[in-house]
């Protein structure tokens, strides 16, 4: 029923309450949907509400806290027991009167850890400054730290099992990348080729069924390439129109991204060009790239290889991936860049993205990898190179 | 290109505008991701990263802020003058040595508004605590409001336009309902029925292309139908399973959504109970809807009628929707429950879902409406029925 043994949860548990403990946290609370099912194998799309996992440091288990109507979602998905499972009543759902932080407090004071050191995942997505607001005047006398990233650095390394899933991934995503590509066309809506990308992203493959990704797909076409972050239309594709399709596989939450670049049509020199200089730097990198290295080194491979074609990329080049909920499939620690000094390990995963935007188009290619042992190995197996529909 | 009239943007910033003046607000940050649409047009997956509109009292225009990358997206996508839109470098993003709100800070005082009163969206999922964190120390002088709500509650009445494209929602989410239902069968992968529904819902229909709604359909089956917020797996469906469908139809943001419960096999008696109770209950709160009943009036006709039945429902019946983006598809405005002296006026748009999840099972049977002269409409004609598949 899990999608691992219980024994992977506790086992990642104490990791994250080692951190703790060096770091003097007497409480950690856990806010981050990712997170929350990495600890404790929670998986529901109930993160429109507040809800979280208080990681007590001297504790066996944490505490689940969420909406009562979604309590029934955590007996069947965590490894808790039930005595575990706190949720609140309805009426501290999106109301402007009570907060459920104030229901985080009382349970805080019960725990007699209203003045001690508590931790708290500042800079997230599911942690609210109203979150913070309501913590600060309940619970005067504790003390609060950061510890944005914190589980997120320890899920940084992935088991085999982890590997396993986002190799079931890559083979969702190797078949939904397909099919995009074989139906985009001159005069085929842009919708009716997403419809069918998602139909292979959740049907999956005849031994694996796809989950949700945490980014829909990116498929900008014409102009809209010159940005990364734009979706769909409901408007049919022209003859000359490039095509970005950035999309990811995903299996229990574990995510293998992938993007690529397709021309409808006979595809101008710019574009040519530019798709030999983004191809030869990544098989450049991808060559180079092993344990012991760290991020800004991966960064500067890249960046030597691009240099003598004048084209220049001031954004990252990649960032972690694994386990995620929307809005993003990034593990948001380490990112192929300067700066980052991050060292390579066996069995962390990347998607190294290259993307290049300019004024009136762009192009991406990119790869998600595993680092091995020696070197690295992508997650997924397919043609690296500019896609042309004639 | 733009899904509204610029005209009906600026209208809806002058309305935004005299909340501020009233509430004596100078400046208003604006985070959800819907609310920068509804303002300026912006659409785009990047609210990953920090991004933002400064709306100030003295300006025609918000400025947009966001990630270097997604400046064309806002070029592409808005009404506003190319001056108007402010990147920001790639170093800032997920970094833990510089923050988006330093750079916030830094246009803010630019604008001279440093010691101004600035509203901030307190409780909103993109505006985490360390933002409000950043610009607290950032900006000693300035004296911050709480505007969590302010605009989504100028969103609450729609326009026309706005319920034309929620009626083309509701055509796309009655398509990918009735694909859903047809495709549920013992035997078959739950995986890809919704990969079939997902075809659907993005496809569209031959008139309008769907867009991604909000929410990922909810779809529990068995056992796991006794809670509203899981998603689906890769198993097959079994003989006397229920299944509960909740799912949207989205058309340039704006959602229909609507719940339907299938039975695979012969219903036992207490889910055709359940059924009739919430048919019955659905039908009595539809016929009595109407401008000038407030949410809780609305909740009290549902509760009169399910008395007798001995069921409870603990829970909020329904909620506002309209525009959004994930995490979310309501409005997080008003709600149908005890309390909520909202009053009901035309052209305001609910989801009315009285779901009711017991130990072991649930049930769920929903529909959108809009409130309009004399009492309200349904937006989907959809058979509101326990669905049996033998």
């Amino acid at each position: 029923m899990h999608a691992f043994e219980i024994s992977e949860y506790q086992y990642r548990l104490n990791r994250v309450k080692e951190v703790m403990s060096e770091r003097g946290m007497d409480v950690l609370l856990v806010s981050d949907p990712a997170n929350m099912n990495y600890l404790s194998g929670y998986d529901g799309w109930s993160f429109y509400v507040h809800q979280l996992l208080i990681v007590l440091l001297e504790a066996d288990q944490p505490i689940w806290v969420g909406r009562h109507m979604d309590a029934n979602a955590a007996k069947i998905t965590t490894w808790l027991d039930p005595s575990h499972i706190v949720p609140y009543p309805d009426d501290y759902v999106q109301s402007l009167k009570k907060h459920p932080y104030d229901f985080v407090a009382d349970i805080l004071r019960e725990e007699k850890v209203e003045n001690a050191c508590i931790a708290v995942e500042l800079d997230n997505y599911y942690f609210s400054a109203k979150c913070f607001d309501t913590l600060n005047k309940q619970l005067t006398k504790a003390t609060f730290l950061d510890a944005t990233s914190l589980v997120n650095k320890v899920r940084i390394v992935k088991s085999d099992t982890e590997i396993t899933y986002m190799k079931r991934a890559a083979a969702i995503v190797e078949n939904a990348m397909k099919v995009g590509i074989d139906a985009i066309a001159e005069g085929v809506r842009e919708c009716d080729v997403v419809g069918q990308v998602y139909e292979a992203q959740i049907s999956g493959t005849t031994e694996f069924g796809g989950d949700y990704p945490a980014i829909v797909p990116l498929i900008p076409s014409g102009e809209r390439t010159s940005t990364p972050h734009l979706t769909w239309t409901e408007q049919p594709y022209k003859e000359g129109d490039p095509v970005i399709i950035e999309l990811a596989g995903c299996y229990r939450r574990y995510h293998a991204p992938m993007a690529r670049t397709v021309m409808i049509g006979d595809p101008p020199q710019n574009i040519k060009d530019l798709a030999e200089v983004v191809i030869e730097g990544l098989n450049e990198t991808l060559a180079r790239i092993g344990p012991g290295m760290t991020c800004e080194e991966v960064e500067a491979v890249w960046n030597k290889s691009i240099e003598k074609s004048g084209f220049i990329k001031e954004s990252r080049i990649g960032y972690s991936v694994g386990l995620s909920y929307p809005p993003d499939w990034g593990e948001r620690t380490a990112s192929l860049r300067k700066g980052d000094k991050t060292v390579l390990q066996p069995n962390m995963t990347f998607h190294l993205i290259p993307g290049i935007w300019l004024d009136n188009y762009g192009m991406e290619l990119s790869e998600a990898f595993r680092v091995t042992d020696k070197g690295c190995e992508t997650l997924t197996n397919f043609p690296r190179q500019l896609f042309v529909k004639d």
